[in-house]
């Protein structure tokens, strides 16, 4: 499939279903939208699904894991060794998005969108939930060059879009986006400051942890790859080949992909939502579907935020990444949705309306 | 049992559990303390129970209930009849608190305090779960006199303590406060000027949603009850008889109960926390055990926050009670305990750590 016709087949959400679920909100039995932010995300959510009653129980993450280039150039506190060790975690349940997704019930699915190691499907435990979608060693520094070409980053994208897709057909209801890539916060920064106009000393962050000294080597590094290779940032799929990274693809990918099915999807912190500022150029409606799970630690993604016009759901200083934030927000979108389903209205209740 | 005697054998948390839980923390395979306030509960949970492993699977509500006379003067949009209502709806399943609950496997138990009808047990469905303590059919008003006596203000902590214990002596592991009483944020605003020393105007809010008018009465109402009472800020069990309600003495019960018996709390909104201010003043160290499910809508509550020196888990613009607000929050403090279990270290899961 081709990114312009995956494009050209999203929708816009469904404002007489909003309207229909503003009225339900109205009848509840408590006062005037009294549960704040969780009727908004109800409505948005029957908006999405064209229903009063969207189940959203069929929940996955899908963590896009991948390698960077840049990382030769010591923006990262830990070693590039790390995102495929992690990978294993993940399969093997032992990670933190592990914990919270066990908690609320949501699956976990991995796929390597081009980590540096291959894998051992044979002998790594879990590995069923691994998808290989390889599209390289890791990319390239964008400091010598572009991190990956345009067609690369088209197909990072369309494979993001495949691996959702296969979750919607088999009958997923809410998506949540994951990322692992030791170094994936720097690319982050860089399609953070070219598409929002932010200044790079806003957007960058200290990531897993760098010092003083490695956030000033961050900004500057960030600075020379959007420097030496002028993105356009009108043009996502440029933005990306040029200084992002093939998960952050994959993520835009997921996004493209949930909107396309009508369904929900949580995007989580920093990396997830460069993935969306990507989608997000190609098909400004998308954000009408994405649901934020967190605002991160990481400085910039706030302003991330604001560029989307998204507000985040969980404000708790995270800062991992894997989907952690989105799948911990699950629980509180899945109780949104419930009690526009599940509350009685005044008169069902018998209870006495304001005067 | 006497007041005196549990707030004597309640203990503060423990310092070297806490200790525990963040050498715990520090070893997981994540960059440090990536998880932001999700460490902090699970390590204040490690100290309540002293335990690195501490199951809170148990959870409840503990609805308190009751009518003020205050509500004669104006002081709420709905009319007075919506309390005993709202109770029957709880037992019925069909209120906010009990979607949230459901949702959040938690269960929920209603007291009625003190409310102006006698709810028919045999003909209302549910009603296995109401608890009937009442003490008075609603409190006096406090615009002509305390609105209960010292001795009813010291029975009301001591009813909540011995509902909340026979929970935990049944094996609950966390408890949720909530309440409903139509006008009870006028007595908890009161509650919150004395104590907290905060201006009354910041204090004051709009509750189930009064118009400019009926909060310039609200503010007037709460001004002239603490003149004409006098309450001793010092002396929680003068405050709550002088300008509280039997189901805010109820709460305060409950946040005593869960320290002495060594279990987490969560605090709900403004009701709950005017509650939590009666508790602690009687009782510093019970803050200790506190959680604030989230920071309420409701002006003012955010200074009472402050002054217990709780943090809030969410901010959804919520304002509804009935203890909504910490059932919500409780799948996040489940999941903050559970990724301390359950989490790799980075040598179990042979993951390079920072170099």
């Amino acid at each position: 499939m081709q990114l312009n016709e995956i494009i050209e087949k999203i929708e816009p959400v469904d404002g007489a279903w909003i309207e229909n679920a503003k009225a339900r909100t109205a009848q509840l039995v408590m006062p005037t939208r009294a549960l704040g932010r969780l009727h908004d995300i109800a409505e948005q959510v029957c908006g999405i699904r064209k229903s009063l009653t969207p189940s959203i129980k069929n929940k996955a993450i899908l963590i896009m894991a991948g390698d960077h280039g840049v990382v030769r150039d010591g923006v990262s506190a830990y070693p590039q060794e790390v995102t495929g060790a992690m990978v294993q975690t993940f399969l093997s349940g032992g990670a933190g998005i592990n914990a919270i997704s066990r908690h609320m019930g949501v699956d976990v699915w991995v796929v390597d969108m081009g980590i540096i190691p291959d894998i051992d499907v044979e002998s790594v435990p879990g590995s069923a939930r691994l998808i290989i979608q390889k599209l390289g060693k890791g990319t390239a520094n964008f400091l010598e060059g572009p991190a990956m070409s345009r067609r690369q980053s088209e197909e990072s994208i369309v494979t993001g879009f495949i691996q959702a897709s296969r979750l919607f057909n088999q009958g997923l209801e809410m998506l949540g986006t994951g990322d692992m890539g030791i170094g994936n916060t720097t690319p982050s920064a860089a399609i953070g400051t070219v598409i929002t106009g932010i200044d790079v000393n806003k957007m960058v962050g200290r990531g897993t942890g760098v010092d003083d000294e490695g956030l000033t080597r961050k900004i500057d590094i960030v600075q020379r790859g959007i420097e030496s290779n002028q993105p356009d940032r009108s043009d996502g799929i440029d933005v990306l080949a040029k200084v992002g990274g093939y998960e952050i693809g994959g993520i835009a990918g997921c996004i493209l992909a949930s909107a396309y099915h009508r369904r929900p999807v949580v995007i989580d912190g920093y990396i997830s939502t460069a993935g969306a500022l990507i989608a997000h150029t190609l098909c400004p409606q998308v954000s009408d579907y994405m649901i934020a799970g967190h605002c991160s630690e990481e400085s910039g993604h706030g302003h991330m935020l604001e560029y989307l016009k998204i507000k985040p759901v969980l404000d708790l200083g995270m800062r991992l990444g894997e989907g952690s934030g989105g799948a911990l927000a699950m629980g509180i979108i899945e109780s949104a949705v419930k009690i526009l389903e599940e509350v009685a209205t005044f008169e069902e209740a018998s209870v006495p309306d304001k005067s």
